[in-house]
């Protein structure tokens, strides 16, 4: 497959890793609203693959990799599973499902921007894409689960992730060394947006001491 | 358009006709939902040609045939506006759409399947394409009109749409002729789908006699 | 950037003119329902990108004008960050919404047909992609936040956008001069959605008068 070849072996396995760990946070998000297995199942491949599968179309790349190498669906599919069945205690599903959740925001979003630059997109265009690469399946996941998407919420996470797609785009554009700055990125993000939710940061309202 | 000359003519038609139950099926879920002349008919467009236009843009075939070939606008036009005209009591729609549903269904996720398959895509991407084309439309639908989406209630849907397509993939592998196994493996998802709504198939849910 | 050069001039001012537009409508949607900073961000940059990249994305223009021009986002976001921290009292912002979305909707609709006509669509895919680009920021916004999508509410919307673009294509056909051409037609738009509003026009709904 052509379209796979143009994707390093860092960024494949970042992308796995990444799919895991968002199937993981789609599952438990679904058990949470008491869907049977197909709809976990669902779920789980929806916030693995969907923004994944958004980035490919608006860098050209199809069909999107998801559809071409079977690992994805598959990672996305087992994995939602193992969820389904092997899940601890519910109580204990939603902290773990915030920290897989930023996980999965932090590699995807590096992914994404690396491979928008690397197919050639702007400095500007490649954050933004590096963003709905990251926000794309939690922003599925939530609209398919009736949530209010995590991206409107008092919180911050679209932010987060910018804030790695800004510092993924400085590194290329300084020649830093790319897997340890990929990796530094991620982090970055998986910090920024545990810490916002821990210290519960949050962004001010319009108006609000105004009027 | 060199973009319809890929689809052969049996493909084509079975597009047609799937095209006009799922506008029938869009615009009898937005009659009962009390919209008017244009929302029936914006519904039951999107419900005909929305799972077409993402199985087109994921196996690169853009513009998508939707907006190429004016008949399927046409027909998904027209049958909503006969919907809403010759409709007869509302209370016999819901059944009747829950068949045009499911007639839609495998005749959509063979379709899909069996041009992603044209199209190079690998054979579990093309199930996963198939099966896309066929819920996409009843998805975009239920989202319009507010109801949880089909795919995510306790009835087999998606699975339906998946045993079709695989059924679809292997027929293929096998070089079994199209046109017959075509046809079966749209009259398996429509079983299988029947069967479900009457029998009330469902599955499991995660923790239900466990813990 | 070869996919810019092919947006003559007046289409890229005219589209820029709706980016600002959208995102001033989409920021005061935000503010409505009471987000936070980058909530409002977001939500204006969807309303004013969405359509676009839709638009882009099937007529195969990839990556998307958006995501390739830094003016698009630049100007999304400032607007939408502007209207955040000077917007007027709350109580006004209703009414400003709805003549900036009218404006928006007229200029994206002639925007999107040209772009469709220019790229070879036929003239009947051409009124839909012109159509679908006018609506589709909109109806991100109105998912995004939770309301009931404008283009099903009991309000002339699709039609609007739909009558700009077959005029648009009738132009084209025509071979009238583009520029006014294009300016009537978005015009049009505006008067009848606006119109519409003011006039409290509305479609038939099933079964009402008769059974």
């Amino acid at each position: 497959m052509s379209a796979a070849e143009g994707v390093p072996a860092l960024l494949a396995v970042l992308d796995l890793v990444g799919v895991a760990v968002f199937a993981a946070s789609g599952a438990s998000a679904a058990i949470g609203k008491r869907l049977d297995l197909f709809g976990v199942a669902f779920v789980g491949v929806v916030a693995a693959l969907g923004g994944g599968v958004v980035r490919d179309l608006v860098t050209g790349d199809v069909p999107p990799l998801a559809f071409v190498r079977w690992p994805y669906v598959t990672v996305a599919a087992v994995v939602s599973l193992l969820v389904f069945y092997v899940h601890p205690q519910l109580s204990r599903l939603r902290k773990a499902m915030l920290l897989l959740d930023a996980a999965g925001l932090g590699l995807f979003t590096v992914v994404g921007t690396l491979k928008a630059t690397d197919a050639g997109v702007p400095p500007m265009g490649s954050c933004l894409i590096g963003m709905i690469t990251g926000i794309g399946g939690g922003l599925g996941r939530d609209l398919l689960t009736g949530e209010i998407p995590v991206v409107l919420r008092r919180e911050i996470y679209a932010v987060a992730s910018l804030l790695g797609a800004v510092a993924t785009t400085a590194a290329a554009a300084l020649s830093l060394p790319r897997p340890a700055a990929a990796l530094a990125a991620a982090t970055l993000v998986f910090v920024v947006r545990v810490l916002a939710l821990y210290r519960k940061w949050s962004a001010p309202v319009a108006g609000a001491g105004r009027t």
